[in-house]
């Protein structure tokens, strides 16, 4: 890649981040659009919607970004919650290493990088094509002592990253103790859920729970909401609820009212009034629904499995910990997750059912990540401009303008790829929501992880070894010489993951902030929705889309930065983009749908460890082609030490990270001793893990009136 | 491989075998025998030592075959406890599942083989060479139908194993509960082992773990056992033991008192009373044990560990289960062995010197393995005799006398192999007591299963591969054709297996019965020493030892039984007799040293499950070499099935293996709670996990008399 075209991509992607900072400056102040850029404060009722007019307006200012940076951490913790940090600490841990980084690799590695003349005297024909290869350590020439400065950067920046994981996982896990013993009593602290409960003849699920916790943990059960079978009733619910909103809106707007009506009944019809016709279907439904309801209260709808609670987080502990019953098969028990948080249509399918869409799930995660090498090809096809001019002969002519092969080269492929990469996070989470998860958190952590695995796969390594080696399919049948190939293919698409870096960084966050499809999609709907109050929805951060990104920049730093030092001030363009952008949006926009009190950490130290072990590869295989003899044995030690020290933080920080310890839930159960709040709320316990859909509904006119519906859940 | 050659073989440990049979026979009924033979019989005093003579002696009878027949599981449950019972299910288990494959293959498998006619088509010349291959699968047609036959049998016999496996994991587990239930309350069931202490500066271990347990567990902790370094200790106690037999030895013996008086003194020495001295040096060792007893006892030699007594088995379990202190890293908590199985000196070693022995135990195992290859090598070297003559020109005068080279072929490799075999175990057991294990149990399991991996490496592997293969160092580094190369080697080596059975099976089980080094070395030390009932031990089962062997030969037969069916009635036969004989010596010899109540059986199941899948990979590469086109994709489910199977049986039995569940501790705790016993047996709780090196010492005459010394413990 030339020089120019990344010029070329880092010109146009600077262009839209600064027209996508200036249009959300000016138009977040437009009372229209503050349910797209202010959603939060518009739910909290901060902000009216009276659309004076106002000249002031119109200017855009950069308030807000003022306004971001002075939030503090303890701001963010009570308005977003833990999880909240915890992101925005992963991007303020990835500006440190790649700070330091920067400076090594800009001050240090570029200079060394640049003296070297190993590329002028091997291919100087092709010199002019690949002049970004000047600033790698391609360009360092073979054998030169000077690459002993790359080996020390090596070693100076794997410790200075082991050292900040600790810090940080040890900073984290010390908040979420915090978090912990500051938090009020929540129902899912005193609850666990029971799975496979073995049911005598002739008697429920519900009498076996109650038989099994009376006799052996008499003293602290408390009580037990056995769940339902209730994908039918939530059905039912559903088309309740569509029928209703469009009752509203007929009633609403009389025009359509009537247009339906004469489109119905022509010129014959009878002047049959519409809405009441509505109202009754709706009444019908309701009927049925509380038909429902009752039947799969009465009768044998009853899963397997029940929320029990017990009057202390200790007891609850303990009951989750220890094998209950003799069969470990049976009384299996995990902790329950908040009861906004469950995953209700998990628990209506059958055990072979979600054993079958467990294999499925795994089957097409293999699919799609071999589908998706077709883009990744196609992309990398386009870099190379002389194999797309044999694959297509008749663009040879555009190819020739040198602004096309610029553009082409420069920003499409990123683009390209992006684009596609935008729709795996969905169906990751669509994907895990089938895995039997029983919570909506648990989804996102999956999904997570099935992403960043994902882009590292798709992304890094197709691309690298498309891209030099994709002929070599022997590549993984041959583990031995893997990090040589690596030391070869890896420098070579250094400049595609600068202007990767550029495009989807760069770009994808100040995107973020602009919101482009909620924004579209308020402007179109705008004309056709009167008052869309009764379905607004303050949106929540897809963490799953989210962490993936910032943590696979983490591993680009990571390899790249000896390798081509240059990536790394973009790097930190975007981390500093990213870290005024998310907190404004923690601010403004995202309200948190579920806590899960950090959790999301152990994902990112993984993921870090992961990024140093195949630097670590990566420099060994660099260094035997380079011919340094002695260096790719003295890396050697480098991986192992990470892993060993990986070891030790999986035994020190991780446990905290799965369960809370008898002394933590001990202290906390002690200072609710006091509590004269508490048994109001160990009543209310009986009735927190009711299911959403056997809730009472109630929308129709004749008993409530249709402007205060008892709106059962979102969840549903 | 001759037939002859393998006729050879068989003859000759035949031949031993009536011998060892016949020798037993005569041998255990000489009182002077007796504590070789019967040791647990003299040890409860059912046999005494009076030896008038008697004729009917010296004939040899078969009436212990006829007790060691009638001894039901019962009997041997009460005597040997779960551990035995279990040993012997394992060999029932083996036994039910070569009779099943035993007449599949003799009776379907072995004609088929036996009516093809491959090998004469082939290589006619070499035939006479290789006659037992007539009765493999490479005597079978490539491409040929029959095989299908092979293949089918696969199928049955896997199918067959893994009812039988399911059957046996079910049975051994509800003997453990029930086992469990039908215990008296030990302390072991109501005590934790705590670890990583954190002590405050100013206090003690012991008030830490006295304050952290009664803030935490105030009604159900007990009392609590810190543990201290006594490795001096240890040292001078036994010290002082040795001084102690050899002052009674002298005591006993006038003459050699006189002997060594002279010859110490010579003729110018005062008649100095060495019985005198002795017993003087004796009180100053007691002396210097005291006072370190008490040193030990007052200064800071603590160790930052503890055993914690609670007054029920569920307080203990609870405490055992949950993470206790909020780093994960302190209050570490696991069950405590019965307190005469704690391996006490593993306490005495730093952290640092235990990680470090760890890596050494590591690094040893592989060293041992490489190391090992040297004998397996020379044992291949013999059965290829050409080979042998190419190496040692010499032996080629020797070598063409028939008897001579059958005895080589047939016999010295497995006879060389075995007595190479017999010091791994020791070799196992020590490596595993450095490893850190707190108990005996818990270094043999670990032993039991590294001898597993060693055999199966390097006996079944190293002898398959250096066999045919050895030169192909590639094998390894190209998992794609494992299948291939195994398909090709393994059959190859069936005869030498088939004489591995024989000598190895054979001869050594028939040698456990005669317990070959026990009676060398109690004919050795006859005339030394005079009355050894002070010294006098009852053996125990080397299980370590003993499951491998029994294992490795079921991985033989269930990975030959359709290659070779030949080799399995010599497998019925070894297990025959060692149904019988391991049945007379639990009778007889082995006293239980410890029980772990079955935990050895999760080792067998994985074993098995090992062998089933090497099998199917065997089966894979027979049937493509075999070139029959379908089979081997229609083999490539089982595996998968098998595979999925054993991860059923882990999460359906495993666990209980693990912990006991609430359900069990509760119910058994309910049962003590109207023993009257149960207040004074939590009392003696207090001193149950006593150092045995800080308990007191007392051998010199001067307080108690030599006959009644208060001897410590044996575990010193």
């Amino acid at each position: 890649m030339l020089v120019s075209a990344l010029l070329t991509s880092v010109g146009i992607n600077t262009g839209l981040c600064f027209l996508f900072f200036i249009l959300y400056s000016v138009l977040r102040r437009q009372p229209s659009n503050y349910e797209v850029y202010i959603p939060r404060q518009v739910a909290e009722g901060k902000s009216n919607k009276r659309s004076y007019f106002n000249l002031e307006r119109l200017i855009p200012s950069p308030g807000w970004v003022k306004k971001a940076w002075k939030l503090s951490e303890e701001e963010l913790l009570s308005i977003s919650g833990l999880d909240a940090v915890v992101f925005m600490r992963i991007i303020i841990f990835s500006l440190r290493v790649f700070a330091f980084a920067g400076v090594i690799g800009v001050f240090i590695l570029l200079p060394v990088n640049c003296t070297g003349d190993q590329l002028e005297d091997i291919d100087f024909v092709d010199f002019s094509n690949n002049s970004l290869d000047v600033f790698t350590i391609s360009n360092v020439n073979n054998g030169s002592n000077r690459l002993w400065v790359h080996f020390c950067a090596v070693y100076v920046v794997t410790i200075f990253v082991c050292f900040l994981l600790y810090y940080e996982y040890k900073n984290v896990s010390s908040k979420r103790i915090a978090y912990f013993y500051a938090s009020k009593p929540q129902p899912h602290q005193f609850t666990i859920l029971v799975r496979s409960i073995p049911v005598s003849a002739g008697s429920s699920v519900s009498d076996s729970v109650e038989r099994f916790f009376r006799e052996y943990h008499p003293s602290t059960y408390l009580c037990h909401m056995v769940i339902r079978r209730t994908n039918k009733l939530r059905n039912l619910i559903n088309d309740t609820k569509k029928l209703y909103r469009r009752l509203i809106h007929m009633q609403a707007d009389p025009a359509q009212q009537k247009y339906k009506r004469n489109s119905r009944f022509g010129l014959f019809g009878r002047k049959v009034d519409l809405v009441d016709q509505y109202e009754k279907r709706l009444e019908d439904l309701e009927e049925d629904v509380r038909l429902g309801q009752s039947e799969v209260s009465l009768a044998g709808e009853e899963v397997r499995a029940a929320f029990v609670s017990f009057n202390s987080r200790y007891a609850a502990a303990t009951a989750f910990h220890l094998q209950q019953g003799i069969n470990p098969t049976q009384w299996l028990t995990e902790e329950a997750p908040p009861p906004d948080d469950v995953y209700w249509p998990f628990f209506s399918s059958s055990f072979m059912r979600r054993w079958i869409s467990r294999l499925v799930v795994i089957v097409s995660c293999i699919l799609l990540t071999i589908l998706f090498l077709i883009p990744v090809l196609v992309v990398q096809g386009l870099t190379n401009l002389s194999q797309l001019e044999v694959w297509f002969p008749f663009l040879k002519s555009i190819l020739t303008l040198t602004f096309v092969s610029q553009v082409i080269t420069g920003y499409l492929p990123s683009l390209i790829l992006q684009l596609f990469l935008k729709i795996v996070p969905p169906i990751m989470e669509f994907l895990s929501s089938l895995q039997g998860y029983i919570s909506h958190s648990a989804i996102e952590r999956s999904a997570c992880n099935k992403v960043l695995w994902f882009t590292i796969w798709n992304i890094f390594f197709a691309t690298v070894f498309s891209g030099s080696v994709l002929y070599q399919a022997s590549i993984i049948l041959d583990p031995k010489n893997i990090p040589a190939k690596l030391g070869v293919a890896v420098p070579a698409q250094a400049s595609f993951f600068i202007a990767y870096v550029v495009t989807s960084g760069w770009t994808s966050t100040s995107s973020e902030l602009f919101r482009i499809i909620p924004f579209i999609w308020s402007l179109m709907k705008r004309p056709f929705v009167r008052d869309t109050d009764e379905e607004f929805e303050v949106p929540s951060i897809p963490y799953h889309r989210d962490i993936p990104r910032i943590l696979f920049f983490g591993l680009l730093g990571i390899t790249y930065f000896f390798l081509a030092p240059l990536i790394l001030p973009f790097l930190l363009i975007y981390l500093c983009l990213a870290y005024i952008i998310f907190r404004n949006q923690f601010l403004n926009v995202y309200a948190p749908k579920y806590e899960t009190a950090g959790k999301f950490w152990p994902i990112v130290h993984n993921s870090m460890i992961f990024s140093l072990v195949l630097m670590h590869c990566i420099a060994v295989g660099i260094f035997t082609v380079k011919k340094l003899s002695l260096a790719p044995t003295l890396i050697v030690p480098l991986p192992i030490l990470t892993l060993l020290f990986n070891e030790y933080c999986r035994k020190r920080f991780l446990p905290m990270f799965v369960a809370y310890s008898a002394e933590t839930l001990i202290k906390k159960d002690r200072e609710d001793q006091n509590d004269p709040s508490m048994s109001e709320f160990l009543d209310r316990l009986v009735t927190a893990y009711q299911d959403p859909a056997l809730m009472p509904i109630q929308y129709s006119v004749h008993s409530d009136g249709l402007n205060s519906p008892l709106i059962s859940s979102a969840e549903v």
